[in-house]
Protein backbone atom coordinates (compact mmCIF):
# COMPACT_ATOMS: atom_id res chain seq x y z
CA UNK A 1 0.00 0.00 0.00
CA UNK A 2 1.37 3.32 -0.82
CA UNK A 3 0.34 7.10 -0.47
CA UNK A 4 1.00 8.93 -3.63
CA UNK A 5 1.27 12.66 -3.58
CA UNK A 6 1.00 14.54 -6.58
CA UNK A 7 1.50 18.76 -6.70
CA UNK A 8 0.34 19.58 -10.54
CA UNK A 9 -0.47 22.96 -11.82
CA UNK A 10 -4.03 24.57 -10.72
CA UNK A 11 -5.89 24.50 -13.94
CA UNK A 12 -4.67 20.41 -14.49
CA UNK A 13 -6.59 19.29 -11.38
CA UNK A 14 -9.49 18.41 -13.27
CA UNK A 15 -7.56 16.66 -16.25
CA UNK A 16 -5.81 14.55 -14.26
CA UNK A 17 -8.73 13.69 -12.36
CA UNK A 18 -10.42 12.57 -15.46
CA UNK A 19 -7.60 10.72 -16.77
CA UNK A 20 -7.79 8.77 -13.26
CA UNK A 21 -10.95 7.94 -13.34
CA UNK A 22 -10.39 6.49 -17.24
CA UNK A 23 -7.81 4.79 -15.85
CA UNK A 24 -9.68 2.87 -13.22
CA UNK A 25 -8.32 4.82 -10.01
CA UNK A 26 -11.43 7.45 -9.15
CA UNK A 27 -10.92 8.40 -5.98
CA UNK A 28 -8.99 11.11 -5.69
CA UNK A 29 -8.30 13.15 -2.48
CA UNK A 30 -8.00 16.92 -3.54
CA UNK A 31 -5.86 18.74 -0.83
CA UNK A 32 -5.39 22.54 -0.59
CA UNK A 33 -3.68 25.06 -3.03
CA UNK A 34 0.00 25.36 -2.51
CA UNK A 35 2.74 26.53 -4.34
CA UNK A 36 6.01 24.51 -5.18
CA UNK A 37 9.94 25.69 -5.87
CA UNK A 38 12.44 28.02 -5.14
CA UNK A 39 10.41 31.03 -3.19
CA UNK A 40 7.24 30.07 -4.20
CA UNK A 41 4.62 30.77 -1.82
CA UNK A 42 0.91 29.58 -1.63
CA UNK A 43 -2.78 30.81 -2.42
CA UNK A 44 -3.47 31.44 1.38
CA UNK A 45 -0.21 33.94 1.10
CA UNK A 46 -2.16 35.63 -1.50
CA UNK A 47 -5.52 36.08 0.07
CA UNK A 48 -3.95 36.68 3.34
CA UNK A 49 -2.07 39.50 1.90
CA UNK A 50 -5.06 40.90 0.54
CA UNK A 51 -6.74 40.80 3.63
CA UNK A 52 -3.78 42.80 4.86
CA UNK A 53 -2.39 39.54 7.01
CA UNK A 54 1.75 41.19 7.78
CA UNK A 55 3.07 37.67 8.34
CA UNK A 56 1.60 37.35 4.70
CA UNK A 57 2.73 40.32 2.85
CA UNK A 58 6.20 39.84 4.26
CA UNK A 59 6.40 36.44 2.55
CA UNK A 60 4.79 37.52 -0.65
CA UNK A 61 7.70 40.06 -0.52
CA UNK A 62 10.08 37.39 -0.85
CA UNK A 63 9.44 35.76 -3.64
CA UNK A 64 9.30 36.73 -7.55
CA UNK A 65 7.56 34.06 -8.83
CA UNK A 66 3.80 33.05 -7.15
CA UNK A 67 2.81 30.23 -8.08
CA UNK A 68 -0.53 28.74 -6.37
CA UNK A 69 -0.85 24.79 -6.89
CA UNK A 70 -2.77 22.24 -5.97
CA UNK A 71 -1.83 18.97 -4.34
CA UNK A 72 -3.58 15.47 -4.95
CA UNK A 73 -3.63 12.60 -2.59
CA UNK A 74 -4.00 8.85 -3.33
CA UNK A 75 -3.61 5.73 -1.21
CA UNK A 76 -3.61 2.94 -3.58
CA UNK A 77 -2.77 -0.73 -4.05
CA UNK A 78 1.28 -1.49 -4.60
CA UNK A 79 0.01 -2.90 -8.04
CA UNK A 80 -1.50 0.39 -9.41
CA UNK A 81 1.27 3.11 -8.24
CA UNK A 82 3.19 2.85 -11.50
CA UNK A 83 -0.43 3.35 -13.61
CA UNK A 84 -0.93 6.13 -11.41
CA UNK A 85 2.18 7.49 -12.00
CA UNK A 86 2.54 7.03 -15.87
CA UNK A 87 -1.23 8.67 -15.76
CA UNK A 88 -0.12 12.00 -14.35
CA UNK A 89 3.05 12.36 -16.13
CA UNK A 90 1.19 12.21 -19.51
CA UNK A 91 -1.46 15.03 -18.47
CA UNK A 92 0.83 17.07 -16.70
CA UNK A 93 4.11 16.77 -19.05
CA UNK A 94 4.86 20.06 -21.05
CA UNK A 95 8.11 19.92 -20.61
CA UNK A 96 7.81 23.86 -19.09
CA UNK A 97 8.88 24.54 -15.56
CA UNK A 98 6.43 23.84 -12.82
CA UNK A 99 4.71 20.30 -14.54
CA UNK A 100 4.48 19.29 -11.20
CA UNK A 101 6.07 16.36 -8.76
CA UNK A 102 5.27 12.93 -7.66
CA UNK A 103 6.31 12.12 -4.04
CA UNK A 104 5.66 8.03 -2.83
CA UNK A 105 5.27 7.32 0.34
CA UNK A 106 4.66 3.89 2.27
CA UNK A 107 1.64 3.18 3.70
CA UNK A 108 1.03 0.56 6.40
CA UNK A 109 -3.05 0.76 6.88
CA UNK A 110 -6.04 2.09 5.48
CA UNK A 111 -9.12 1.98 7.38
CA UNK A 112 -12.91 2.26 5.79
CA UNK A 113 -14.80 3.78 8.92
CA UNK A 114 -18.26 2.69 7.71
CA UNK A 115 -17.81 -0.34 7.83
CA UNK A 116 -14.21 -1.09 9.66
CA UNK A 117 -12.50 -2.75 6.64
CA UNK A 118 -8.94 -2.63 6.73
CA UNK A 119 -5.65 -3.24 4.45
CA UNK A 120 -6.23 -3.25 0.81
CA UNK A 121 -9.85 -4.57 1.42
CA UNK A 122 -10.59 -0.38 2.53
CA UNK A 123 -9.27 0.55 -1.06
CA UNK A 124 -10.88 -1.89 -3.16
CA UNK A 125 -13.56 0.64 -4.96
CA UNK A 126 -10.18 2.81 -5.55
CA UNK B 1 6.45 6.05 15.29
CA UNK B 2 3.38 6.50 13.53
CA UNK B 3 1.28 9.20 11.16
CA UNK B 4 -2.35 8.70 11.44
CA UNK B 5 -4.01 10.86 8.70
CA UNK B 6 -8.03 10.59 9.25
CA UNK B 7 -10.77 12.34 7.12
CA UNK B 8 -14.16 12.80 8.47
CA UNK B 9 -16.88 14.97 8.37
CA UNK B 10 -16.64 18.64 8.66
CA UNK B 11 -19.41 18.76 11.63
CA UNK B 12 -17.51 15.38 13.39
CA UNK B 13 -14.27 17.22 14.14
CA UNK B 14 -15.16 18.62 17.26
CA UNK B 15 -16.57 15.29 19.00
CA UNK B 16 -13.76 13.23 17.43
CA UNK B 17 -11.26 15.60 19.42
CA UNK B 18 -13.34 15.26 22.02
CA UNK B 19 -13.01 11.64 22.31
CA UNK B 20 -9.72 10.89 21.65
CA UNK B 21 -9.08 13.87 24.59
CA UNK B 22 -10.97 11.56 26.58
CA UNK B 23 -8.94 8.56 25.26
CA UNK B 24 -5.74 10.47 26.39
CA UNK B 25 -4.27 11.56 22.96
CA UNK B 26 -5.02 15.19 23.27
CA UNK B 27 -2.46 16.63 20.38
CA UNK B 28 -4.37 16.95 17.45
CA UNK B 29 -3.07 18.31 14.24
CA UNK B 30 -6.53 19.76 12.37
CA UNK B 31 -5.24 20.09 8.50
CA UNK B 32 -7.79 22.11 6.20
CA UNK B 33 -10.60 20.95 4.41
CA UNK B 34 -10.79 18.60 1.43
CA UNK B 35 -13.25 16.43 -0.38
CA UNK B 36 -12.70 13.08 -0.28
CA UNK B 37 -14.07 10.36 -2.89
CA UNK B 38 -15.08 10.11 -6.24
CA UNK B 39 -15.29 13.10 -8.20
CA UNK B 40 -15.63 15.40 -4.87
CA UNK B 41 -13.98 18.74 -4.82
CA UNK B 42 -12.71 20.64 -1.48
CA UNK B 43 -14.07 23.82 0.57
CA UNK B 44 -11.30 25.68 -1.30
CA UNK B 45 -13.03 25.27 -5.08
CA UNK B 46 -16.45 26.09 -3.76
CA UNK B 47 -14.47 29.42 -2.30
CA UNK B 48 -12.47 29.85 -5.26
CA UNK B 49 -15.47 29.25 -7.94
CA UNK B 50 -17.13 31.89 -6.04
CA UNK B 51 -14.36 34.49 -6.47
CA UNK B 52 -14.92 33.49 -9.69
CA UNK B 53 -11.51 31.50 -10.73
CA UNK B 54 -11.95 29.80 -13.99
CA UNK B 55 -10.79 26.24 -12.70
CA UNK B 56 -12.58 26.04 -9.65
CA UNK B 57 -15.43 26.61 -11.59
CA UNK B 58 -14.37 24.04 -14.18
CA UNK B 59 -13.47 21.56 -11.42
CA UNK B 60 -17.21 21.98 -9.87
CA UNK B 61 -18.54 21.19 -12.79
CA UNK B 62 -17.45 18.21 -13.05
CA UNK B 63 -18.99 16.63 -9.75
CA UNK B 64 -22.16 16.38 -8.26
CA UNK B 65 -21.45 15.60 -4.86
CA UNK B 66 -19.14 18.71 -3.12
CA UNK B 67 -18.58 17.38 0.49
CA UNK B 68 -15.91 19.58 2.33
CA UNK B 69 -13.99 17.50 4.93
CA UNK B 70 -11.86 17.65 7.46
CA UNK B 71 -8.34 15.98 7.76
CA UNK B 72 -6.69 15.52 11.28
CA UNK B 73 -3.38 14.27 11.46
CA UNK B 74 -1.80 12.37 14.67
CA UNK B 75 1.99 11.64 15.11
CA UNK B 76 1.42 8.83 17.83
CA UNK B 77 3.97 5.96 19.31
CA UNK B 78 2.88 2.63 17.97
CA UNK B 79 1.28 1.50 21.05
CA UNK B 80 -1.01 4.63 20.72
CA UNK B 81 -2.41 3.78 16.96
CA UNK B 82 -4.93 0.82 17.45
CA UNK B 83 -6.98 3.15 20.59
CA UNK B 84 -6.87 6.04 17.93
CA UNK B 85 -8.52 4.36 15.56
CA UNK B 86 -10.94 2.87 17.47
CA UNK B 87 -11.98 5.80 19.20
CA UNK B 88 -12.04 8.16 15.74
CA UNK B 89 -14.25 4.92 14.10
CA UNK B 90 -16.35 4.84 17.36
CA UNK B 91 -17.45 8.09 17.06
CA UNK B 92 -17.80 8.88 13.21
CA UNK B 93 -19.03 5.06 12.10
CA UNK B 94 -22.80 6.33 10.94
CA UNK B 95 -23.08 3.50 8.10
CA UNK B 96 -23.72 5.97 5.46
CA UNK B 97 -21.27 6.39 3.09
CA UNK B 98 -18.70 9.35 3.80
CA UNK B 99 -17.90 8.30 7.58
CA UNK B 100 -14.43 8.78 6.43
CA UNK B 101 -10.46 7.03 6.17
CA UNK B 102 -7.69 6.63 8.12
CA UNK B 103 -4.50 5.99 7.03
CA UNK B 104 -1.36 5.02 8.72
CA UNK B 105 1.87 5.95 7.82
CA UNK B 106 5.26 4.91 9.26
CA UNK B 107 7.24 7.87 10.93
CA UNK B 108 11.09 7.65 11.35
CA UNK B 109 11.31 10.66 13.87
CA UNK B 110 9.88 13.14 15.67
CA UNK B 111 11.11 16.59 17.34
CA UNK B 112 10.35 18.99 19.39
CA UNK B 113 11.25 22.62 18.20
CA UNK B 114 10.76 24.19 21.76
CA UNK B 115 13.36 21.62 23.48
CA UNK B 116 15.36 19.62 20.36
CA UNK B 117 14.07 16.32 21.84
CA UNK B 118 13.18 13.67 19.30
CA UNK B 119 12.15 9.91 18.88
CA UNK B 120 9.38 8.85 21.48
CA UNK B 121 10.32 11.58 23.62
CA UNK B 122 9.23 14.30 21.43
CA UNK B 123 5.44 12.77 21.48
CA UNK B 124 5.38 12.44 25.66
CA UNK B 125 2.53 15.10 26.01
CA UNK B 126 0.25 13.19 23.50
CA UNK C 1 14.59 9.56 0.96
CA UNK C 2 13.01 11.33 3.27
CA UNK C 3 9.89 13.72 3.90
CA UNK C 4 10.18 16.10 6.86
CA UNK C 5 6.96 17.89 7.71
CA UNK C 6 7.69 21.31 10.08
CA UNK C 7 4.86 23.10 11.69
CA UNK C 8 6.01 26.46 12.59
CA UNK C 9 4.57 29.72 13.58
CA UNK C 10 3.29 32.06 10.63
CA UNK C 11 5.50 34.73 11.28
CA UNK C 12 8.38 32.18 11.07
CA UNK C 13 8.16 30.83 8.08
CA UNK C 14 9.90 33.68 5.73
CA UNK C 15 13.05 33.15 8.07
CA UNK C 16 13.21 29.49 7.91
CA UNK C 17 12.66 29.48 4.16
CA UNK C 18 15.94 32.05 3.83
CA UNK C 19 18.32 30.25 6.45
CA UNK C 20 17.16 26.52 4.64
CA UNK C 21 18.11 28.30 1.49
CA UNK C 22 21.46 29.86 2.46
CA UNK C 23 21.93 26.35 3.92
CA UNK C 24 21.59 25.27 0.41
CA UNK C 25 17.99 23.26 0.46
CA UNK C 26 16.23 26.25 -1.36
CA UNK C 27 13.11 24.08 -2.48
CA UNK C 28 10.20 24.22 0.47
CA UNK C 29 6.62 23.69 -0.39
CA UNK C 30 4.54 26.09 1.74
CA UNK C 31 1.37 24.20 2.79
CA UNK C 32 -1.96 25.57 4.16
CA UNK C 33 -2.02 27.30 7.80
CA UNK C 34 -2.83 24.98 11.10
CA UNK C 35 -3.05 25.08 14.19
CA UNK C 36 -1.64 22.23 16.87
CA UNK C 37 -1.52 21.48 19.98
CA UNK C 38 -4.37 20.52 22.70
CA UNK C 39 -7.34 21.53 21.47
CA UNK C 40 -6.10 23.87 18.67
CA UNK C 41 -7.63 25.07 15.62
CA UNK C 42 -6.65 26.11 12.03
CA UNK C 43 -7.10 29.07 10.25
CA UNK C 44 -9.39 27.78 8.22
CA UNK C 45 -11.51 27.47 11.22
CA UNK C 46 -11.25 31.20 11.84
CA UNK C 47 -12.33 32.17 8.31
CA UNK C 48 -14.92 30.20 8.25
CA UNK C 49 -16.75 31.25 11.53
CA UNK C 50 -15.80 35.00 10.04
CA UNK C 51 -18.57 33.67 7.10
CA UNK C 52 -21.01 32.16 9.96
CA UNK C 53 -19.99 28.32 9.13
CA UNK C 54 -21.67 26.61 11.65
CA UNK C 55 -19.44 24.02 12.08
CA UNK C 56 -16.38 26.34 12.24
CA UNK C 57 -18.14 28.36 15.16
CA UNK C 58 -18.77 25.45 16.96
CA UNK C 59 -15.92 24.15 16.34
CA UNK C 60 -13.48 27.35 17.84
CA UNK C 61 -16.24 27.78 20.81
CA UNK C 62 -14.13 24.46 21.80
CA UNK C 63 -10.98 25.85 22.17
CA UNK C 64 -9.39 28.57 24.31
CA UNK C 65 -5.96 29.34 21.79
CA UNK C 66 -6.33 29.49 18.83
CA UNK C 67 -2.93 29.74 17.15
CA UNK C 68 -2.80 29.28 13.16
CA UNK C 69 0.39 27.81 11.98
CA UNK C 70 2.31 27.18 8.75
CA UNK C 71 3.42 23.94 7.69
CA UNK C 72 6.46 22.98 5.43
CA UNK C 73 6.97 20.24 3.12
CA UNK C 74 10.58 18.98 2.04
CA UNK C 75 11.48 16.17 0.22
CA UNK C 76 14.97 15.22 0.43
CA UNK C 77 18.02 13.35 0.05
CA UNK C 78 18.71 11.16 3.61
CA UNK C 79 22.11 12.99 3.83
CA UNK C 80 20.16 16.55 3.70
CA UNK C 81 17.51 15.19 6.77
CA UNK C 82 19.82 16.19 9.62
CA UNK C 83 21.26 19.83 8.28
CA UNK C 84 17.38 20.61 7.79
CA UNK C 85 16.49 19.82 11.03
CA UNK C 86 19.12 21.66 12.89
CA UNK C 87 18.66 25.05 10.64
CA UNK C 88 14.32 24.47 11.58
CA UNK C 89 15.54 24.21 14.93
CA UNK C 90 18.13 27.19 14.64
CA UNK C 91 15.51 29.35 13.53
CA UNK C 92 12.44 28.83 15.53
CA UNK C 93 13.27 27.95 19.02
CA UNK C 94 12.29 30.57 21.47
CA UNK C 95 11.95 27.76 24.60
CA UNK C 96 8.44 29.19 24.24
CA UNK C 97 5.55 26.79 23.79
CA UNK C 98 4.06 26.71 20.23
CA UNK C 99 7.92 26.95 18.86
CA UNK C 100 6.48 23.56 16.29
CA UNK C 101 6.97 20.21 15.77
CA UNK C 102 9.34 18.69 13.06
CA UNK C 103 8.21 15.06 11.67
CA UNK C 104 10.75 12.91 9.44
CA UNK C 105 8.74 10.29 7.21
CA UNK C 106 10.39 7.65 4.53
CA UNK C 107 9.83 8.76 1.38
CA UNK C 108 9.79 5.55 -1.38
CA UNK C 109 10.09 7.82 -4.52
CA UNK C 110 9.89 10.98 -5.53
CA UNK C 111 9.38 11.78 -10.08
CA UNK C 112 9.43 15.13 -11.28
CA UNK C 113 6.92 15.44 -13.84
CA UNK C 114 8.55 18.05 -16.61
CA UNK C 115 11.40 14.83 -17.07
CA UNK C 116 10.24 12.14 -15.95
CA UNK C 117 13.21 11.79 -13.77
CA UNK C 118 12.67 9.83 -10.76
CA UNK C 119 14.97 8.91 -7.33
CA UNK C 120 17.29 11.22 -5.78
CA UNK C 121 17.74 12.45 -9.59
CA UNK C 122 14.63 14.58 -9.07
CA UNK C 123 15.24 16.07 -6.25
CA UNK C 124 19.04 17.35 -7.65
CA UNK C 125 18.48 20.76 -7.64
CA UNK C 126 16.83 20.48 -3.70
Amino acid sequence: MKEVMAVVRMNMMNQTKRALADAGISSVTARDCLGRGKGLVDLHLLEGAEKGYEEAVSQLGQSSRLIPKRAMLLVLPDKLVDKTIKTIIKVNQTGKSGDGMIWVMPCVDAVRVRTGESGDAALDDI
